[in-house]
């Protein structure tokens, strides 16, 4: 492999050739090989390519750029947003816990490329574009790399996140309404209990889900604050004036996203506490999904000796020895998701509350969980929609015969003839493996005629406003 | 002891004569010898006291409970919100996961204490009221626990939470205003940084928790709908019409709060994400303590070999063997509760997340880590603020040494000569052990008097708002 | 309430006139009103009484404590051993994170307790024993807490949570024992599979406990080491030569436990890993328990529409508005602890990690995680073996009516005409609701007599060893 | 692209046709579309390798396979280990629970791959080899996952995590040993507390890091059992007699491990509590790891204004905008590992809790959890031990200056005049900026010749190795 010399402030390193990174990159490399390279999630450099744009805009406009400069770095900026420079960015997430490194790989690769850009050759001559004093102009790691995992965290969220919640909830109340006559019996305890309809019950769901969306959207406020403008403390020392609001606006206007400059630059820099609040609601719609998925694959057992009360879809052969088996993997393949996302909650909260003075350190591995659990809550809430919620059908017939068996109908006569007499109906009927109404009659507690009135399963499912 | 026998639909049961509970109590405290006795917050307790009061309010403008029953169950719930039955209530967390036995120690207690009032003897007579029939009416536990949990948890958190945290708030602004001229070394990665105002440092702080209260308002309408009328599965079976609306309302009307019905009682029996979704606030409250409370022993820390930035009250000696010791202990007991409180939400995903159909039974586990999460955190931040943040002070004379000492004013040289040069000239001082100005000059890159021009610490704390 | 005046380092305190304790003491009472008083657990005041009388024969013996004093504080100890003075601890987990002030509070009960044993007064005259130069002698804080917690939650473990899992052990062992010829169908991703004996899947509960008290006893040896001896910061300043050897066979001795001193005190004192350690064996029972339990209650599901292949004791009514419900109620209780023990594994992570230099002071609040979920998994343990275990019998109808049912039993087949003319049978029998024998004879591949050879079910089982 | 059919007893599938996978593993890649391709660890697809290569040896042995069918499969196993097929497994961790899926891609990989070697075409004529009834004779995807699972993970800690930990270990304790006598002040609570040297405090480190080897390899034994031999629930249903035994002895001898046959298959199979304690020991070392990782850049803070009695390696810049700044970028990196893996150890124990029935279906979950942090653990200490611990110097000049100014010093004197006059003098010394000896004097308590005698600090550091 050919390389070249490549200089930072503590020296010279040798580059592959082929690469646009520089030395500080290449350092990094070397420093940290802790698990596999490139783990640094991409979507935190197109936020800086972002930011980047937005402060090479900002500083032209306020007079401490030229506007060739700011062309250049916003042409790069395009170009790794297109997706064109992807293999330039091999960090991994295990490096300094600033992000330094990867704000570095960023200016770096800018320069870089901007130097070709500018028809000359990378390493000769002088720099058309200086990665510290021109991209990173007007910023440090320290509120540049918060306000890239902001900016990839709110996109991700608004993006992958609950447009697959709601596209799973919209379905899941298209099924509550198309199953709202449906009576079975209810389950408490994992026992038979008195009856709703399957309509009822998926209704459930969505209003878990319903709650989540919107305990998701309450945190975006402060996902929205960029730090950006704060620089190395929080006092945004070396930025024009006016820079701070100006460049979020920037930032917004750039990805379509309501982004402001964080009202406290010092809490934007020393605390992540956004993404705390943020993951926080990923972590309830795990909590929620795992329910779901649990109801749905409980329900759907069988299929001769389990609940059966639900048919989903079968998508794949589901053992290699037992011939014809066909499993709920969907539901597996989500609340695997939840577990994970459960588990990130803990990372990020560990990585949070370990801030110390003006930095925390633990930004890239708190940014890199919320990205994960964002993106497979929104994806396996999209897997499951379309490969198991989509095709859930009720089996009436068994539903149909395991709400008549149910002992728990005697609830109905609690009103009429009280909690006890109607224990003792059940219990009896338990005890002798007979029918709640033959025992109600041989007790001589209600009459067959008021029986047959009173204890009707489709008038125990309320009209529930 | 001497006992009295109680009954219930699974027949006799002996309790402890001056006891108020009956069988189905005794049958808990028989059963569940998990961990200490009467560990089911007595919060709860009065959860049950306010909505059992209510129901019974229902119930007799409804039609469906005379009003003489209505005021004896009211006094005993009165009397018991009053304090005065603390010692009826001996279930443990650790019961059936639906609480069903709590309910029915309420219900027990409520029927036996109103045989009393009524001038009867408990144990002797038909019962005045029923426990299931009367004080239970119209409910289940599967609808009356939750209901409980969430007026227990909704005052806990507005009543002891909140005003902690704003109590600890207050006192930061205060301070943050105070000390807003006070400039000192900043620092990122633990390491010496470009300076700001002890002001600015706190006002961190106050941000944060700014946030954290926010974060934690924004779960208070979940938290405000009430599972009541849902009964059994959420069909709401043997309610009379109207009733889940008007009972919330009495609920409201008692306890001064804003609680109301919840739109799917399904959802309300049988997921509790909204615990889940207030003790994530919570968890971030304290995520942003931990974070401050170890800002401030580090900058407290020495006396004479630490840090030594502020100064902290010295509440106590501070070591059993080290004379005049003295520690930052209401730091320590603050992370602490941290340290639970983050714990504490890994409980509740784990009960939150294992609902089964038509009902959550890890209801009480739930509820008993919010409200110890709720009650620690608004506790440990007033002992904070009152034995230590109202007395926190700047110790000028180390601020002021270690602002002087430090090579990163050098920052201010980057817009001037540029980001290499200046490097040159702190990793010169730092090698030599020289002052920043001395080799500013010996390089040759900046003359004395622009030195002391632009490099003046109280300029490079910005004008942040 | 009268007072007396007692007095420590910093000055004069108020002290209620009938309580033991002193100055210090009162001082923590008063700075830290964080959650119920007296939360700090007995059993660490006990681990104290044990090291101080230790302690007290040791300085003895090594010629820093005269006799009289030794007899003195070894009999206060005593009394507090047998119970007599379990008020006399007021203090709360959230205080100092070295657990200072329960050292003092015991120095102070025992120095004062001593006064009167003397025949004194307390408060009046010099003190005879000393809570400081005395009790405290060759000792500090920060090494008598993490031996008190050691001490504590050793015998935690092997006198609560050992015996407590075995016995439930045992008795799912002679349950697997007396149902290895049940045979049953099996489930996999909750869906019908080959079969197999109820003994088979109560052997595999079986084997997860002993992997689990294995796990446990392994993490002992790591508990059985004392900081003792090592003082202020793990040198063992102001000891007597030979001190933590002697000190350690003394506690050996009195609480006939394998204790032994801390080979590197400097560990023993800034990092409690040994209570991260067992405490992660206790999640680990946690997480086998949450298993057990949950297919208890699934098998045990119904009565007339789940799954109903076991039966459960009864053991009180299990709704307050279902008449004749019973209940899974252990098994709920059961896995709240669960729920609970595992949170409270984060929160021992996460006061463990947050050692700084020689001190760890998240000491008490990892000391009562430990404990509590050491009581709460032998509690539970306990009361679901006496409650649940120990009533496990099989309904035979019903498990002779879901195995025969199966179409997994199709999986025999594949050795003899492959895996995919055998899923042909029972995907066609699943599709027309057949039985695997007319679909396998209708299609040919399978004659009546060899599927009546070759489809057993008993001899599905294995002869697993 | 073009295709080939496949087919499974689903019906038919198209695939890519340059790829060796088939109809299953293209059904998995289509039916789950969550977060990035390929995510299942290759690492896994070793374990499988090594297990079908010694199942084949095994059916062979045993009669039931022919001796060109074992040639053939092993050939391919050969390939895989050689990592000449690492494209050919794109599927993810979020599929089946039970990972059949990716046990399918295993079997469809080596019957296509040795359709090749036997110089056929694949999807042309018979195949040579049949996925499910040879590539999988005698497994099931229930036990080949969990074994696959195993072998990964043990071949995982003992060549990475010991290997990294134990270098990191004798860095530290070359360290240790290099600066025993290094006399330094102590700190507790972060506060000024009595000397040792610094050689004592690493020594610390160095037992907890002994402590975590210890516990990692206690739970070697747990993870060394295989589940294969179980197939479908554990009872070895379709497997030759003897095969259990011998093909855990095949393993042994591919791997070079000491693996053995899991004597309780069906724990085997429905739990995954060897993957709990795994990474209960993991977690511990990362807590372990994250004590050390603070401390060490606590000591190196500064350089002018923190602590700075260490000298840590300058590896890179540290700052994009502070000119001169270098970072504890390793102990940021580690520290950063350790929140990950205190995260992962809750994802595990979510998915280990949460097994039904003869099957827990969290495998991929949880195998990835364990796999991750067994190698960021080993990673990042190898990085942290060579970019910085083995680069750790005193900074001799700040330590005497620490040292010396230290007031509690004072301790020493605790024998001589007692605890309360001690703390008269360190008060009244710290109350008037004035020295010990100095106040010692002044107030009669110690003549000057005394204090010289018995306050050296090193004499205060006692004999401990």
């Amino acid at each position: 492999m050919s390389y070249r010399i490549e200089k930072d402030t503590m020296g010279e390193v040798k580059v592959p050739a082929d690469k646009l990174w520089g030395a500080q990159t290449e350092r990094s490399r070397n420093n940290f090989k802790i698990g596999p390279s490139a783990s640094m999630p991409l979507e935190i450099v197109y936020g800086f390519a972002y930011l980047k744009k937005a402060a090479a805009y900002t500083n032209c406009e306020l007079g401490v750029l030229v506007k060739e400069k700011r062309d250049l770095i916003a042409q790069v900026c395009e170009e790794i947003l297109a997706g064109k420079h992807d293999d330039q960015f091999p960090l991994v997430i295990w490096q300094t816990g600033s992000g330094t490194q990867s704000n570095m790989n960023v200016n770096e690769v800018v320069a870089n490329r901007a130097q070709q850009l500018a028809g000359k050759v990378i390493g000769e001559g002088e720099k058309t574009i200086q990665p510290n004093d021109d991209v990173n102009k007007s910023q440090s790691s320290n509120d540049t790399f918060p306000t890239g995992m902001h900016i990839a965290a709110y996109k991700k969220v608004v993006e992958t996140t609950i447009p697959g919640v709601k596209q799973l909830r919209e379905t899941l109340k298209k099924k509550s309404e198309a199953f709202k006559n449906v009576v079975k019996i209810g389950r408490t305890h994992l026992m038979d209990a008195t009856p709703l309809t399957l309509g009822q019950e998926l209704s459930g769901y969505v209003a878990q889900l319903d709650h989540g969306i919107k305990a998701l959207e309450n945190t975006l406020p402060h996902l929205s604050e960029l730090a950006l403008g704060g620089t190395a403390v929080g006092t945004g020392l070396n930025t024009p004036k006016g820079y701070s609001k100006r460049v979020a606006e920037y930032i917004a206007e750039f990805t379509g996203l309501p982004f402001v400059t964080a009202p406290n630059k010092f809490e934007a820099l020393a605390a992540h506490d956004a993404l705390v609040e943020t993951h926080g609601a990923l972590k309830q719609l795990a909590v929620s999904l795992n329910k779901i998925a649990n109801d749905v694959r409980m329900m759907a057992s069988g299929p001769r000796s389990g609940i059966g009360e639900i048919i989903i879809p079968a998508n794949e052969p589901g053992s290699s020895i037992m011939p014809g088996k066909v499993n709920p993997t969907q539901c597996e393949a989500l609340t695997m998701v939840c577990a994970q996302v459960i588990g990130n909650d803990v990372a990020i909260a560990v990585g949070g509350m370990q801030g110390h003075y003006e930095l925390n350190v633990f930004k890239p591995v708190m940014a890199a969980n919320v990205l994960q659990s964002a993106q497979l809550i929104g994806d396996a809430c999209v897997s499951f929609e379309e490969h198991c919620a989509v095709g859930i059908e009720p089996n009436h017939e068994v539903i149909t015969k395991l709400l008549n068996n149910s002992l728990m109908l005697v609830t109905a006569l609690n009103t009429k003839i009280g909690y006890y007499k109607s224990a003792e109906i059940a219990n009896t009927a338990h005890k002798n493996g007979t029918t709640l109404k033959e025992e109600a009659i041989n007790l001589g507690y209600v009459t067959a005629e008021d029986y047959d009135a009173w204890v009707k399963p489709e008038d125990m499912v309320g009209s529930l406003k």
